[in-house]
């Protein structure tokens, strides 16, 4: 395996351990990241985040839909990944989750907005995919990512959350700071009225929020946590 | 002991571990499970989940409510099984939890309603039966099998849940996303007004969340998550 | 010492590592034990719970207010223990509580009522003493006593919970169902009305709470989770 | 180095560790202390402070907002510090943290105020800083500075708390008292309407709450819980 390839394995493998030590996903949901100058992508497999432990763990997918390498099946949601590798060049980390108080956004019919600083990392708010069918198909997948467009990521109304990142410490740190926006949201709400970031604010913060030193920062931090 | 028995006796032993690990149970609750092709079941003694650490810590009933093996007493609420193993042969496992937002639920009157996938297993909103006595005769017993019907559990108003599963996974991996459903349900009330289920989407979801390879995929993640 | 001072000194000692374990107490916070057939009476020093680690931690004092022996100083609220030991044989031993929900309530201006099962062991509404100063004289001892009278304790508004009984481990376990009752009664407010017990379902169901063997196992499993 | 500012750095660590362990702060966040007859302070680098492990992981600066010491570099708020040092003579330990109920106030638009006796510990209610912006320069850090006046602390819109105390424990007990009257004050007002302490009770509560006893009973148990 050369270096690189060896990198984004090992930061899957971390990221699986980060999500399932903060609760973020259980039993359920996956990771991935694009193998760069290629039509490839790594997937964790058909299992709970809690069994990766090791790159071998992976499936190596390429943009077809076919896997081309694993001893594992892949996840059947593969194809919400293989479609937004296809369509979004700037994407090269996906976290599908099933974190907690944002799913009940999802099943209030609310979208999460950013509140605190932290929260711009999502650039604005996380709107709700209705259909609360599996992403385990490519045309389902399609439909997903055209309602995506540009944005960081969805609700996925009764199913968690599909969001992306340049690379897969951006895309971990993002699913851990919605969640995070959405408990803020929701307990503001408890208190009175959230007074949510306007766009500009948001604007002027995400440039400083998803600068590299800050993301890495976190991503140490998550990684320390987890203890990988 | 035969491998089967050995099997279901093992896996009762996990489902008290991941009970106690996850908050479901804590010094009160049981859990039992059928012996196959026989008019007997194994359940837990009369004492705390986390105290049963292997299949010699479990009590063999028959389903005449007569203790046929074991050091230990059987709980007093032993009826609840024997009354549910008679009626329902389809029932192979009960997990009689006292989850803690589903309790909620109960007090406030409301049935627990799915609203995500995987609250789908309950196949339907879980009601609630209204005796706050302990199911410790036949007579209750009875009457609360005959609430339950053809269902997947009740809420017993003041004094926790009663969950069926076709084995021990079933109702182990039910009693948890009852739970997850309950929390789901009053975080989306606490933010707007949830949007359940509906019979159509319950029906289509239930049927890949009840497949034998999602259940193990999360009683996997489960045993995992609680050592065993 | 005679064994079975030694085995109360043990009680406390173990009551101590319990409340610490669930959040019950914090930094501040007291356990306290009448040693039978004397005028005595063993309790915590003015230290965090969690330092309680052997006997030799405890202070002895008597009924007039006076310490009798130990090497640590006795907690400024010591007189909560000496007037309740005074006034009320019945009790044998104290919790001296910061529980957090529960805490809440009286902050509020809400007593805390049994809403299910296990919250019958208070005998009935837990009522709010309003006075937030530290019960540190006789002569607010006496007043919280005259308040308390025959029941299972008070909240004490801004300062956590006096709760009493008739040894260690009914005084423990009264103190978790307590905070159990709070947090059961905040949520079912959440969802939507609490049906609160009856006089009769709390008169009939405390019975059999209160039995040694129901509130053994319960101590048992605490004392399990605390690891002592 | 001398034993005074070897004891000072040591506490810088602990408190780091501390808030950590209680959510305090996760990835982002520092602790600080003044070295006395000095214009110089410590302060954690910018890292997490979970990464903060012995003394000289730390940062020495001076009060003209120059890098005095220390191999790891001071991060991008230090003028919180710097300015408040300057303008405080009373400071000797500032908490810049990010709790979340705390957090989730500032954020509603709503101060915190006492509401049990350790609440007391901040003097009053704690007002809130409503520019969202990073406090890494002197003009914003002397904005924030006239803002929080003699008080004892600020909470910052969309980005967590400032608080100051005489030294690192009493800052430390106040961020975590600060977080615990936030989750009292809406846990209360989710049952009913909280009844807050007067400003007579808040000033004779205070002063024994302040006192060091009190305060180092608190910060012994934190250290424990910290495991340092």
């Amino acid at each position: 395996m050369n270096p690189e390839r060896q990198k984004i394995a090992e930061d899957v493998v971390k990221a699986s351990r980060i999500l399932i030590k903060r609760g973020i996903c259980e039993a359920f949901g996956h990771m991935s990241a694009r193998l760069p100058d290629s039509d490839r992508f790594l997937i964790t497999p058909s299992l709970s985040l809690a069994m990766v432990r090791a790159p071998e763990d992976l499936v190596e997918m390429n943009l077809k839909g076919e896997k081309v390498e694993g001893r594992n099946r892949q996840p059947y949601e593969v194809w919400l990944h293989t479609c937004l590798y296809r369509e979004r060049p700037d994407v090269g980390g996906i976290a599908r989750t099933h974190s907690f108080t944002t799913s009940a956004f999802a099943i209030a019919g609310e979208p999460v907005r950013p509140v605190h600083d932290f929260g711009c990392v999502m650039l604005g708010e996380t709107p709700i995919f209705q259909d609360p069918a599996l992403i385990d198909s490519e045309e389902i997948g399609n439909r997903l990512v055209g309602f995506i467009g540009k944005g960081a990521g969805a609700l996925l109304r009764g199913n968690g959350t599909a969001i992306v990142g340049k690379d897969v410490p951006e895309a971990v740190v993002r699913a851990i700071y919605l969640e995070e926006s959405a408990l803020l949201q929701l307990k503001a709400k408890q208190i009175g009225q959230p007074i949510y970031f306007t766009p500009g604010e948001i604007q002027e913060r995400s440039v400083d929020a998803l600068k590299s030193p800050h993301v890495l920062r976190a991503w140490q931090h998550y990684c320390w946590e987890a203890g990988v």
